[in-house]
């Protein structure tokens, strides 16, 4: 007898998002999903309304195949279509309504949708761009109210969503980088159920009520088309959670439905979470039982220091576009603030690296820095149909991260900067964010980024381009800066080659769609603007 | 341009067991496994055993498609081989020392192992049943604290596991069933993982401490050789949580590493419970931190309250050598008996349906019985080498548990009975398992069974065959019960034709290998003596 089990594959479970409803369809059917301030369903009318979509869109011409692509804000038609599309064995490109007009066609005609569900506020977007479309689009405009619900009311519930090959592509969407065109990134059914069940084990099984779980009311404040919300939708719905999908981010009613509906969980860039502490109502919401992961972005120390006053609890996380997104997560069990702040531990199944440039590992001593580069079940193959960039991505056989960082005697990572934003001066690598970091704590200065500017001598040199607080003296902050790094300087805790040049004071500082600071925007505008003054 | 993203799968990462270490050999190196009273290693040294382990068994002979048997308590070495074999391509064969000499002779000669890793206990019965192995295998004697350290310690701790088909069998056992041989069952590298995850997911992300976390202290009171201890070690391993094992279970040296240790979750059969609640020391000890989760047969209502009296928190879970075999588990973060008690909600991805013998679901209504069938991504595909049993356990497409039950509304599942121990009289079902609860309440009770007597009019009557407590008068005991039953009858929620016709009082209950109740046995030897008698 030749040892071959198991004997056949004939029951072999393929991993398809519909399993991630499997169990909130038996268990949650009562449990809320709360959209907006007028929207109330439970996962029993939710999993009708997913069958509803579905055979709405079969009636458009969606089947096995075709693209939809969604531009809608945070709502639970969104969440609808996160499952409906992909379940029918289509694509769902969640198009990143932040872009510009022009980056929004380029990735319509790349993506190539056959149908797009549109938010009525992006209309005239559309009508703007429709002229440049490549192929024929069927636009289906919807609104809060209106137009969706009359699109699919007349569909029934019960929708048959086939196996298939879990190696299929559920979602694309697109990430801008710091050169060239937007590029589409693409995850299967398998590497987003896995992702979920990483999600659920990364940020769960935590001692107290400190992790991710089954206790939670979810909100998510990461557009659902980042990244698909940071994967946190598909978690929440796996363990058939409350949730609250919040529409368009506005800080009245984002603090209006944490106090309401009780929120326990969100996640977010640093910028969404000062737009809702920054909001006079902040101080009549009690948010002590809120707990928020920081990703995008590094956590500020002024942003973390504001928010855990007011009792929020306050964590890092790390991931990317590429990575689908999770990697690592803080320590959610600690509530030392540094820890709490730390890049944090890699999640189950996630191999990661801190290496030179020719591969290998560097010390893990808290100090020796290195890129970061991952392998994960979860990891994008590489660019839809840019083979190059994907060499590139995937070069030595590790997912390149692009940024840097070291990693702790306990394993913890802690990024230390952008590849690209590395400043170099006289052969010594400047981290820009630990620079940041020591400016953002000082009086008079609201937001605050660390570039290099070439220099002849040293290669580069780091300048800070800072936005004043109000009612600032430009040179007293200067000097207090500036005397405030040099003490850093002095501890021994940074090169002396670290201490900025020059502070240069602008109205705003330019960001990317995503709400990250935009260093190239910087090093090109206001380097050049420098160069003329000096 | 074709839409055919993922653009390649070469960086598809297949789901290998390898990968569970990853994440605790770099955050946890520092972390402790300990076993038995004397040995104690770290997750760095750990790794570096699974290292010399495989290069040690690769010397001897052993490669990718080789089997390794393993008969051995619950030991380091053993988590060790749950690693190193599978890592290296080669199958674990995890060999049942409970099972007769015979039976574990079948096992052998039809798992067909190339190596057996023996513990010295082992031995007298290796070389009883030596002389019928169908193969050459090498025997590796070992114990504790010699054989197995001389083994390995000459070998490297470098071993470069390969990657290879996530598919391919990791490891092999069997189960006895009621009837035949015993059946093969395995599982692959893939499914593995894929359980891990599942029980992450379903056993933690609760809120509190209530369920299954990092800051937890791990020790298996379910034997290796059982369903891979129920695949809590692997997720153990996955976390990397400090971990125990007790070796040969005695209940003096469980109850003093729960103490010296700090041990807070385990999981065991109800035996084992009863066994170290039994123990003198026992309320010397500690025990209200330690979380212990019940499966292998229904939880009795009287253990329950004795170990909740204690301070154990005590939850029911379900699942069988069959599904790897995590399939439901009680609401962790209840503290009602009840519904602790409960079989309770599905794991993540497990869509599980309670059906009429023609595949229809039955009324999710809390009363309402039928099969309760199964699917999920880790569910074996079917009993090696015996196609017939396979088709069987799969008909219709879903896995067929064999077992009885009910859904309530809210999803939560109750097993009532094993379909073949069902009781059926006058064309009612009888719960065999409801009679067995009542009886064990009642004083003078110290195990019972219910089982059904073939009766010419009324196809079977229930019949009790139950053990005596010390110094109990078996007339008044039968009094209490039957009055007991009676008074369920009376209030209506038990059918008239429950109440059993006699109880007959035994020495010792008859139970299989795994220590459920040996039903079988009992209809067989106790049911001929009691048509003698009558």
């Amino acid at each position: 007898m030749t040892f071959i089990p198991p004997p056949d594959q004939e029951h072999h479970s393929p991993l398809l998002i519909k399993q991630l409803l499997i169990r909130s369809s038996l268990v949650s059917t009562k449990q809320e999903i709360i959209s907006g301030s007028d929207t109330r369903l439970t996962y029993a009318e939710f999993n009708a309304r997913i069958g509803r979509l579905a055979n709405t869109l079969s009636s458009a011409g969606i089947c096995e195949g075709k693209r939809v692509g969604v531009m809608d804000w945070d709502t639970h038609r969104y969440l609808e279509c996160f499952f409906a599309i992909p379940m029918m064995g289509a694509v769902l490109h969640t198009i990143n309504v932040r872009l510009s007009p022009k980056q929004i066609l380029y990735t319509i005609n790349h993506g190539q949708p056959d149908l797009i569900i549109v938010h009525q506020e992006f209309m005239p977007l559309i009508d703007e761009i429709q002229s440049g479309f490549e192929r024929d689009i069927t636009i289906i405009p919807i609104g809060d109210g209106v137009g969706y619900e009359d699109w699919v009311s007349g569909a029934t519930a019960n929708y048959d969503f086939p196996d298939f090959d879990e190696n299929q592509p559920a979602t694309l969407f697109y990430t801008t980088g710091t050169t060239g065109k937007p590029k589409g990134v693409s995850y299967s059914h398998r590497q987003l159920l896995l992702h979920t069940l990483g999600v659920v084990a990364g940020f769960g099984a935590y001692p107290g009520n400190s992790g991710f779980h089954r206790g939670d009311v979810y909100m998510p404040l990461t557009p659902l088309f980042h990244v698909h919300g940071w994967g946190f939708p598909y978690a929440a719905t796996m363990l058939g959670l409350r949730q609250v999908y919040p529409g368009r981010y506005s800080p009245d009613l984002i603090l209006k439905l944490i106090a309401s509906e009780g929120v326990t969980f969100s996640h977010c860039v640093p910028t969404i979470l000062s737009m809702v502490l920054d909001h006079p109502d902040c101080t009549q919401v009690d948010l002590s039982q809120w707990k928020v992961i920081i990703g995008g972005s590094a956590l500020p120390r002024s942003l973390q220091d504001r928010a855990e006053a007011m009792g929020i609890s306050l964590h890092a996380a790390y991931g990317m576009s590429e990575t689908c997104p999770f990697l690592t997560v803080a320590d959610l069990s600690s509530s030392d603030p540094e820890i709490r702040a730390q890049t944090g531990f890699p999640g189950p199944l996630v191999d990661l690296r801190v290496v030179t440039p020719d591969m290998r590992d560097v010390p893990h001593d808290a100090a020796t820095t290195g890129e970061v580069v991952v392998r994960a079940p979860w990891l994008a193959q590489g660019y839809f149909g840019n083979l190059e960039a994907s060499d590139a991505l995937w070069s030595g056989g590790y997912l390149h991260t692009g940024d840097v960082g070291y990693i702790r005697e306990n394993g913890s990572l802690q990024i230390t900067d952008r590849l690209k934003d590395v400043i170099k001066t006289g052969g010594e690598w400047i981290s820009s964010l630990e620079l940041e970091n020591i400016a953002s704590t000082c009086i008079g200065i609201k937001e605050v980024a660390a570039i290099g500017r070439p220099d002849t001598k040293w290669g580069e040199r780091p300048v800070l381009v800072a936005q004043l607080a109000e009612d600032s003296d430009p040179d007293l902050v200067r000097k207090n800066v500036l005397e405030e790094i040099q003490s850093h300087v002095d501890s021994g805790a940074l090169s002396k080659w670290a201490v900025p040049d020059t502070i240069i004071f602008v109205n705003q500082l330019p960001k990317t769609s995503v709400g990250k600071l935009d260093k190239k925007a910087m090093r090109q505008d206001i380097l050049s603007r420098l160069n003329t003054n000096t």
